[in-house]
């Protein structure tokens, strides 16, 4: 990990610091889409004295409308910090582990760096405000315990909105080891996230709580191979009740974070009723990995990566008894919540796309700026430029469409916001995609190889392609939009 | 102008009513990016309720982030009304009369509809309230003349910022005719910008007064036929200081407007001394298009289109005479006039192609659902679902990316916000043309022909790579940003 | 026309003759796609000697796979030739006429130089060597009638396969006036292979000889407004049997060729049984245009373009009586012949949009070796090059896929080589508006104006995505013909 | 490998025979690109009676031209039979066991199918009859020892031009196991071609015949981890004349074959005079693996593979004497070899790319008609057919210029044909991407797994856009080409 030219970059600086550093001040100050601090009147350059307020036109203070509050940016400024002293650092030594005969074990940094994160209140700040609410009320209700309330809310996040938390998302997004460490990685905030919208308060306290305080991990178990589980009527697993019991009967693949050996809950989505409407027919339970049926039968390789430890199993169930009270709102209603949970849950995905765009952006240019090719600097080669200038362009208007898709969540809700999110999850994935790829090759062979992250990015980015419904599906959500916006 | 084919259409609304008017209540509220009123709380779908104030998690309000105001909003539905009852109605008119003998001649509803745009409020828009400032502080100074004043007032618009203009430029440049009769119209804007910003009070009175009041036109002769222009530094017109005149020899062309017959005013940019630093040989001077010794040599066409009766001219300037207190700012300043005209004036262009690509959504959307090939509507084939979703995806990212640009130009000011600026340029016409040709090819023969304006907005698209300073210029802008920032 | 920048060329020529001059020569005996003669073996710079020929393994010759024969690379070098002394110089007279009041008469240039191509033996070179011989069959049959044969015969070409006249077609295609020229234009080559393939001896002697001869022109009549013509069984004009007589009445539009005033055959397209099966109900008939009751309404532009003199015409008939022994095979055989024109008459297409290409990458290398910007020519900057090897490598690809098409409708004929043509349909307009759009952007301005021949080019070319089916329809012939081949 | 859905397509396959049935007749005769015969003239549909060779058009035989000869069709046929016999049905089992803790030994069925290859005649098929020539004239001279001579014959290949070959290596390409079969596997036949071309006779007998022979393999040490290798002056190995040895010291890595059991020969690049001109600096000399001071350092992965058993290797070299007559050719000409080596040698990868691609046309197209979402099968969705037609056009066009730079690879020789094999080289890798990610994603989850093979194959085409010469440089090479041509 990282590019092993430590000494190629100190002859560079030597060579090139003299150009660089009369045009570093004129950008010191720069602001970019995300200004370090809120702007002020002072940062305009051209001073034009703005008067005549008691004239008839009245004069618009130019609030900023895309830049985050001064609260998100510090949590942002954490953030970055904390990636830098923590995380960058030790991604070396987690792929290393994870390459291993011990591949499927934790590395022991890695709970510290959990802890450190808690201390720093950079904790499940993935939980949108308005769940916290939900959930703190089915736990409380009118009742009066502030000591226990109190030490729950701890574990509920920084009161944020999904706009709020792009901004932050999006820097863990930069490193696949982050998410994790922040108790904000996939499918945990989404498992967490239906447990918090849709668990009753037994199922909160016995499975939500350690999810929250991250001593356990979960996985989803939805995707089969046998069938075409982009649609999910598809699906073919069976959840039959039998007294105070479901016994299901199934195999699912590419359930992600089983392998984990902290993994503790699945969330199974099965049919309970073949004779139900075709969207009634599936409910979602609660299972513990450790219950006797569940064999996981191997890990399945994206391109060539296992991700190890974290691992996506095929598992197999057969026979395997669970309390009838694990269904999740009752039978039938596993299609309402896979739609509940694949709105903000999944959304996730896409700002943590632009992050990784953002570092393959970062570590494009830094090589080009130390390789020398031909006779120049790959930065000085015309054709390199155009790249850079086509990724960054791709870049931002990706995450503004990103961002837009999370505040349309937040203030129109799941439904109404769904062309907007589908296009970001069609456009997340393809843009970094772009950019990761452009990376790579201005790094040449080690662009594709595991010396840098460059190439688990994008097959991390080229499955989201598919696994969080594939471009296909979410095309037609927003095509079948347009044909009816323009009818009404 | 208009798809022929009432008939069909007729036939089809009898036969998909019943489907649609189902799906029909359920969007009837649906929001779009651009929601019609400001989101309320109550247009959140789950009824989650918000409580637990008094906890130590502090809610945040889900203020919406990228919507305009309700001023805003307000002035976009008058627009948007004004188009629909009296400017796509004209368009076939107009078109007509541009197609004739008659061709460079006025159609006289135009003046009396931009009377209209007038009494209506929607005048001047584009006015970005600190130039209108400016312009009134140079005028009236100290100076007590409120009768005066208020007139002037009333033609600076309505002290909107350029993110608020954003959202209403964009409604303008849904049709060809629509800019210039709410007097927002290249190169018009551009050069009262100008005027605006760089003129001394003689300059204000005597040439924006009148533009401003829509009573003339302008042209701005910057481009040259021998040189690559989009390198100003190649221009090679000569400005000669003579007594007390200024003397102008060379060659212009691509002069837009100067065929109107309305045309008064041209803004020249030349060099008034090759051996200062090479971006200080240039200056800007104000020409009434009858100088003698002017010559319009003939109009230029955009893929065959001669654009009457506005039209792009070559130019001839033959010892053209001018007053020498004619110059802008002064000599050697010709070229911080173009930077400071380049940035604000020309993201309008990104705006209205916005709209363009807009209006080829709507129209490429309304074919399909009219019109039937091999057994089925063209809007029940997949592959046209997959296009126009991709298309919607673009606008939506570019539409995104160019009101970023006018919020960093409010915010940060013409050079910090240039590298925004830049992708803003390249994005939105690729962006609208890539919508407009998938619109042609779905509206078939018909798409390329004078029957619609697709073809028209395309060409307009088109030129937009170039005119507005080519792509390969604003890439190498974006490209040293990222390269510097990647130092810092 | 051309680039006016002889005094810059000039200059240029001066400054980089000597670097240029050293690398010429080795490229001097360099060998295209297209040699200029038939390789032979001393071209071969590794030089093996070849021997062992007594041994075991049989030594293969490397006859060139992909060259023409020398018989079709001397009408390619005349061709050349002709396009170098005759054509290329009178495009820019040409042009002036065509945008003038005296737009839809024919430059008398025009008519010499037809003459002269006959001289030259570059005349109906398109016509395939078997549909000559078809012609000559039916009129001659087993007469023995040698000198009107021998006149005959003249005027059938030169006896090429399609792959031949591949070679050929492209090298006019490269100025918009060159295949009128040579007897090559459309829609004549189409109406004649119509005639040439399905005609009785009295339309032959009647209609083909005079087009054969080059003293009259032709329309094809297909396309409706009302209907998506794209798929034939739309179609709703309607010719019916009256006596001796077919009555037609309907509405036509894009029959291109018919505001030409040499203009005297229609091949009407209808339908003379409504109540036959769907692909029996259409029947073609010739038509004199002067026939009463035929309108010509009005010319339709392209983008901009009515390109004067051939013009698109818009054509209503009504009540147009047309003598009953003019229907071509007979009634309902309509679909089955335009099958036959569609195959191999619009291969042509293709091939002219090489040339088209190819004119575009030549000028746009020629521009970026004279015009500077930012300090140096546009063919040093970086990504112009990858730009123009882009355009090269579509270029190569294309023409090879086009010339494969030609061969397969030689080797298998129209039904088998369908899916391959379908290819060429959309690879060959889509890599042209590539070309000539980077072209274009090269220009600047002048690319996209009537000063060169760029933006016609491109005009052109886009209706070629829709005019010859549209390229929705040929991927779904090429899909087709994959998933059968798969169950194969 | 191969998809988990044998009962499905049982299911499919009683459903939809019937309808298929009907239109297999209509194509069981039908000629692709490559008909399985040579093509007669009782293929062509349209029965038309070819006469009138009598009269004075000369009829020119339809001479198929892009065509395999009967020799190398009935080749391809075996070949095909071979990999559907023996190839495909091993995929799974090879890959088991590359993923297995035994990952870095040879399956020992791969032994028992080159035998059978062999055996087949279907051995060294790569090998131009030319470089076989001087192969033997090295050996034998005038030497009369039949015996010998007869036997190294058999090693020697079938007598091939490039060309010739391109019609197999791409039926090779199909299976990531099949090449070395064959014997025909990267890097070795590169490295034998450099044997043969450039070794003397001691050289050929100890290295090249186990070779020949496929009792060794070999690996290429070019590339190094601190320098853009693109630039192969940029290399910075060290070989040191020191009395009758060579010392090598220097850092190697992506030597891919290196980590084989069975490797003996690594061809080493380095420098041994740094004083001289530019391109005269570098050498290539022979080392046997298992010298001292040669250190495998690790495995590297392309995209999480470590395509073991194979492997590409870190080697350091540290003080590695060998003898001095392992020098090729002698000092200073390692250049002029690389040159040699990368032109033919490497165009085998674009042969092998399009039959990648090949491999993933059939799988998408098989899968879609398998499998079955939202009520119909994928087959059935409008956008997919879409797709698959337009991999199938850019398929073809990319086969088309492959051939093509092969002739005229036989026809002009290396130097002449350079621009050509560059497209070839940038086409072919971006095709097969866009063909493999397409069938990627109609494979869902499965197709990025390591359960079909389109992930790995994808990976692989991936390098290739690096691994032999950057896209760019390759871009390079055509752009200056393209400029040069215009100028003469």
């Amino acid at each position: 990990m990282g590019n092993a030219s430590g000494g190629e970059r100190a002859r560079f600086a030597g060579e090139k610091a003299d150009s660089f550093i009369k045009t570093a001040w004129l950008f010191i100050q720069r602001k970019s889409v995300l200004p370090l601090h809120p702007p002020s009147e002072t940062t305009r350059e051209d001073n034009i004295r703005i008067f005549g307020s008691e004239s008839q036109i009245q004069v618009t203070p130019t609030s900023g409308k895309f830049v985050p509050s001064e609260k998100v940016q510090d949590l942002r400024d954490k953030l970055i910090k904390f990636m830098e002293d923590h995380i960058y650092p030790k991604e070396s030594d987690f792929y290393k582990l994870a390459q291993s005969t011990m591949r499927w074990t934790i590395h022991p940094d890695e709970e510290k760096l959990k802890d450190l994160a808690k201390r720093e209140g950079l904790w499940n700040l993935w939980i949108p405000f308005d769940s916290a609410a939900r959930a703190r009320e089915v736990i409380f209700g009118s009742r009066n315990d502030s000591l226990v309330e109190n030490k729950f809310n701890r574990l509920l996040g920084a009161g944020l909105s999904n706009l709020e938390y792009g901004y932050l998302c999006e820097i863990m997004g930069r490193s696949i080891c982050a998410p994790q460490i922040f108790n904000c990685g996939a499918p945990d905030t989404g498992n967490m996230e239906v447990l918090l919208r849709y668990g009753n308060e037994e199922q909160i306290k016995e499975w939500l709580v350690p999810l929250l305080e991250g001593k356990t991990r979960s996985g989803f178990a939805m995707t089969e191979p046998q069938v075409a589980s982009s649609d999910a009527t598809n699906i073919e697993c069976s959840i039959k009740r039998h007294g105070d019991s479901y016994i299901i009967n199934g195999k699912k693949w590419w359930t992600s974070g089983a392998m984990d050996p902290r993994c503790k809950l699945l969330i199974v989505m099965g049919k309970t009723d073949l004779t139900a409407p075709k969207h009634k027919q599936q409910s979602m339970i609660l299972v513990d990995i450790n219950t006797p049926g569940i064999a996981i039968k191997r890990p399945l390789t994206v391109f060539g990566f296992d991700d190890a430890p974290h691992g996506h199993a095929e598992i197999f169930f057969e026979n395997v008894s669970v309390p009838a009270n694990n269904i999740l709102l009752g039978e039938g209603r596993g299609f309402e919540i896979a739609q509940g949970r694949l709105g903000p849950g999944r959304l996730h995905h896409c700002m943590r796309l632009i992050g990784a765009a953002e570092r393959g952006m970062q570590m494009m240019v830094q090589r080009a700026l130390e390789r020398r090719a031909f006779g120049k600097l790959i930065a000085e080669h015309g054709a390199f430029l155009s790249d850079v200038a086509k990724c960054r362009i791709e870049l931002e208007k990706t995450r503004l469409l990103v961002l837009e898709a999370a505040d349309q969540l937040d203030r129109l809700g799941n439904k109404k916001a769904r062309a907007t999110i589908a296009m970001a999850k069609v456009a997340a994935p393809n843009m970094a995609l772009m950019v990761l790829d452009t990376a790579m090759q201005v790094h040449g062979a080690a662009g594709v190889s595991g010396d840098t992250v460059l190439a688990h990015l994008w097959a991390t980015a080229r499955t989201l392609r598919i696994a969080d419904g594939p471009d296909e599906v979410h095309l037609g959500t927003i095509a079948k939009t347009e044909l009816r916006k323009s009818r009404l």
